[in-house]
């Protein structure tokens, strides 16, 4: 079970040592381990997944093992995955589970990240599990229900001007001395992590041909790439989705790395939860999505409007960056095969936004 | 599968009409069905659970099936039951699932119901989800959270000065026409409905030696009765649980039924979902408790604040009528064995009072 750079080839024990990066050559780091097995029938816990995961944590709050509801929006299946059914809301806690265990065990006391909110309260939640000291860094522009969460939980909400601020904020503490970056952005556990939902789907449903996921970090679409591959590995199925990344038109780095330009159109700040204009992994997204023959849908502001007000109206209460994978859906659903079968994440509970 | 008045004997076909209570001597009603079977082990829906129900409804948005974390909190064994992980923030959505649709089945347009909130929420949800008009009757003190939800998902909010008002307006509805009162308080299939999470509970962990639940209009408490029953009735346990209703000093109609007297006490209302003054079952209720070897434990406001600040650090994000059952328990852990496993359910999301 160790590190590695996929970059420069730099290894070394998971356990021996913690790396937010690469300490040769400062790229995102990997895990690899040898763990493999058959998804068992037991509990409704990840100890269905111990085959897929590089260690168990010793605590849960039931995060993961969300519901998938399926319904036919003519001509095709759609699977809704309800991520937002997770402890703290979003599927952010699938990662954080595993994410600020390991920070456990590794002996730290204290937390610090820098989020949009869900991660915040992720982070918080499981730090306080483990008797950690969570510093939640957020920009004022986060939404205020996600703020109080945090505190509420215990967490330390440290404000910060915008995103970049955070950045820096981040990197004092940092040099301050023994503190966990958890570092969602950089972090492996947290895409080993999401893609537990990816078997999640499997056992109920096989493999989808189309996946929709919002982009922010890209973290999530890097788990269900991640998810799929460990799949077709362990020869359970020859099949890939393509993978749909969906961004707003504000803030669009995955897609001008896939088409080399930008387009321009609406304001898209509603989706605050994928406003991440520099996501570290930004060249691997691009490639998972190239060449799953996928591609990176742009949405703004009214049409996450009117998805958003759909899917409440559908029953799903989730928060405006949810909707965006429905709009992008809706967008180019003439273009996607009538037999097809479609996933769409649906990763925050909206219940924080009232 | 009939209507069956348990006071007078009156019967009547389940689809032939609906009542709300016994047309002949206005008690509540009851629903006989003669399905059985095993626990179905497949996809993580009802399915597995049709023996148990007497229809399976069309739809679902993921209701039910939710978590159970186990912790030792020395000596006991506590089953914490996240029931607050439902689509629509509460364990209600378990009984709405199938009352809402038996309304849609049996050709209503409309649905009204007088809630302080989280019926109202459910109730709405499923309407839509149906077609169906709802007009969700909430007192003023009703959080503005749960009423924002029910306005977002579609539904009507009605508001009325306090519950018993509310009920006058139902009545009025009533009275105009062809409309579906879901009446949670009387609606036996909130009790069936609510009963799918002790199959559950004990699929994974077989029947615990005390359960703990808030009462408000008692559906709860009943629903755990009639689940555990059901199991005895199969063959599958031969033990039942003790049952321990708790509720608020502010409003104790249960324990006054049990022992005949009142404890005056600390203000209760923060636990908002168990203000219930008429539980139409309440002599039901305290006969349940009564024969289950259990007893009613009161708490106040103060208690509920603690315990919701430590279910929150705890990470169990949770409203404040979900707390009273944690405060009871630390009320008379002294008086329970050692050895006990301890069902504690936890029945509202806080998300929403952020």
């Amino acid at each position: 079970m160790e590190w590695v750079c996929t970059s420069c080839g730099f290894t070394r024990g998971l356990f021996e040592e913690y790396y937010w990066k690469c300490p040769r050559c400062g790229k995102p780091l990997s895990i690899r381990y040898s763990v493999r097995g058959e998804i068992l029938s037991s509990r409704n816990t990840w100890e269905r997944y111990r085959g897929f995961i590089p260690f168990m944590p010793e605590k849960t709050r039931g995060e993961g093992l969300t519901p998938i509801v399926a319904e036919k929006y003519s001509p095709h299946t759609l699977l809704f995955k309800l991520e937002y059914m997770n402890p703290g809301g979003s599927f952010k806690d699938r990662g954080s589970a595993l994410a600020v265990y390991y920070g456990y065990k590794m002996g730290f006391e204290k937390t610090v990240v820098d989020t949009s909110g869900n991660t915040g309260i992720s982070v918080a939640l499981y730090s306080k599990l483990y008797g950690l000291e969570s510093m939640i860094i957020m920009p004022r522009t986060a939404p205020l229900g996600k703020r109080k969460a945090v505190s509420r939980i215990g967490g330390k909400v440290v404000e910060a001007e915008d995103r970049l601020a955070a950045s820096s904020i981040v990197e004092k503490y940092i040099s301050d001395g023994d503190v966990y970056y958890v570092a969602h952005l950089w972090n492996p556990l947290y895409i080993i992590g999401h893609a537990t939902m990816v078997y999640e789907v499997y056992e109920e449903y096989g493999v989808p041909d189309y996946v929709f996921a919002p982009v922010g970090s890209g973290g999530l679409i890097l788990a269900l790439a991640y998810g799929f591959e460990k799949l077709l590995e362990q020869g359970l199925t020859k099949k890939l989705p393509r993978l749909i990344g969906v961004q707003g038109y504000s803030c669009q780095p995955v897609y001008e790395v896939l088409h080399g330009k930008r387009i321009e159109g609406e304001d898209s700040s509603l989706a605050d939860g994928i406003m991440v204009y520099n996501p570290p992994r930004v060249k691997e997204i691009a490639e998972k999505i190239d060449r799953s023959h996928g591609e990176v849908v742009l949405v703004g502001n009214s049409e996450i409007q009117s998805s958003l007000e759909e899917l409440w109206q559908n029953g799903f209460l989730v928060e405006p960056t949810s909707a965006t994978v429905y709009a992008a859906y809706k967008k180019i659903k003439n273009e996607i095969p009538g037999d097809a079968t479609i996933l769409l994440v649906l990763t925050g509970s909206g219940l924080k936004t009232l």
